[in-house]
């Protein structure tokens, strides 16, 4: 049996064995500087790279990273990344701000202020949103294109789903916020713009996945599970529609719109 | 309607409500230091900034904290703890010893070497294992007693089971590392230690949860899902049981034991 890329067999007593999810040590290291390290799937670290400075900021286009290097090491992998000069110098600038005590759990962002970084405000996308039935369509496509999850059961799953188009592109990791940041590497590396579809993840949302997909110009989220009152509050302010399970009613609804929508949960 | 703690009532439109989990910025701040901030459950504070620092390794006994305060700050809140002198002192060693580049996801450790930070090798625990039918009985007692994730869906738990006495105490948070250090800091406070019974969590088994249940002196971890190969092989270097899905048979299995064994799932 071939196993896809992030699953490893593992033996257990008594000659058995089984198939999990491989998790490493991932730094992501922009101009030579450490920024983070993930606990991730070792699959398409090229995308994560790329995605991670742009979900987290680092970044504005692109074009701003003018090369990436993939480099295996003894107890983990360094995925690099080379800076535009303007983007490097400005990124030089933002860690000189955040030099001092270090942070952690939210990408090296060290204080209370700066957890809830000011995001974008887009004007609340109202009729813009999804056709009924869209939500449960985009997570039916997403829960049957989960090779690494169907071998491991310990794994998410970001996908980016368009109405005329279906499930579009999809990246598994062991953390959902590196999942989204793969997906929105991909987005990009395939030349689609995040505001074009939807955004369909496995997990449950929480504000550091609204963030993240405002950063990079989504216009909807989609998920299986509650979000947070934090998640729905800034997603709100940000006219990002999130579109997520009712706890009351386990159906899915839009917690933007500006009318109250009901989708079935598929 | 008296809602739990950690959950709060959201507005939606056409009148209509739903009861969410709340997330806020929590500051755990040691000696006036800011060690990490974590998007957090606003409950059970004092628990986790003790636990933090117990399966972190800040500190190395509960006396080692002499003083705790929550303080709610307008963007969040702050968990701070006083060491006492050699703690405090061993606190800013390792500190300067990780100035740099700023990390993160893996509380402030920066570098591939430090994010498989050495734990303490015990003897397999081979003959200490659960009973037969434990780690199942431990899992549905679990799901039993989680009032904030029944209000909202969104939540993790973490829990302390022990055979004679079933679940002994519970904590939940957003974040699932988060729960097991709010219960590391709850079971300290009750005087309880954590080789006595098993910990029970809701979530996958990833290696930062088995990190932690080790340096806190954990004997047995069981979860509901499947693991990491990260996390077994930790677990077994550990000494540590790890009971959890296996992904081929849906049942519960014990990674580290010597002989293999199989728990019905519940």
């Amino acid at each position: 049996m071939t196993l896809p890329r992030g699953a490893t067999q593992i033996p257990l007593a008594g000659g058995a064995s089984e198939v999990l999810a491989e998790e490493v040590p991932v730094a992501l290291v922009y101009d030579g500087v450490t920024q983070a390290v993930m606990m991730a799937t070792p699959a398409d670290l090229e995308d994560f790279v790329l995605g991670f400075a742009l979900s987290e900021g680092l970044i504005e286009a692109p074009s701003e990273i003018v090369r990436t290097e993939i480099v295996p090491q003894q107890r983990g992998i360094e995925a690099r990344a080379w800076l535009a000069a303007p983007a490097g110098a400005r990124f030089k600038e933002r860690r000189r701000a955040t030099t001092g005590p270090v942070g952690c759990g939210l990408c090296g962002i060290d204080s209370l202020e700066q957890a809830l970084r000011p995001l974008p405000r887009a004007p609340r996308s109202g009729g813009a949103g999804l056709a009924p039935g869209a939500p449960a369509r985009a997570l039916a496509a997403l829960r049957t294109a989960q090779p690494l999850q169907d071998a491991t059961h310990a794994i998410h799953a970001a996908g980016f789903w368009a109405e005329d188009c279906g499930l579009v592109l999809l990246r598994e990791d062991v953390g959902r916020h590196n999942a989204l940041d793969k997906l929105a590497g991909a987005l990009t590396r395939a030349g689609i713009a995040p505001a074009n579809g939807a955004i369909a993840m496995t997990s449950r949302i929480s504000i550091d996945l609204v963030q993240k997909a405002v950063t990079i110009g989504a216009r909807a989220l989609i998920a299986p599970s509650a979000p947070t009152a934090l998640a729905v509050a800034e997603a709100r302010a940000a006219g990002l529609h999130l579109i997520a399970r009712a706890p009351s009613t386990e159906t899915l609804i839009d917690y933007t719109a500006p009318e109250r929508t009901e989708e079935d949960a598929a």
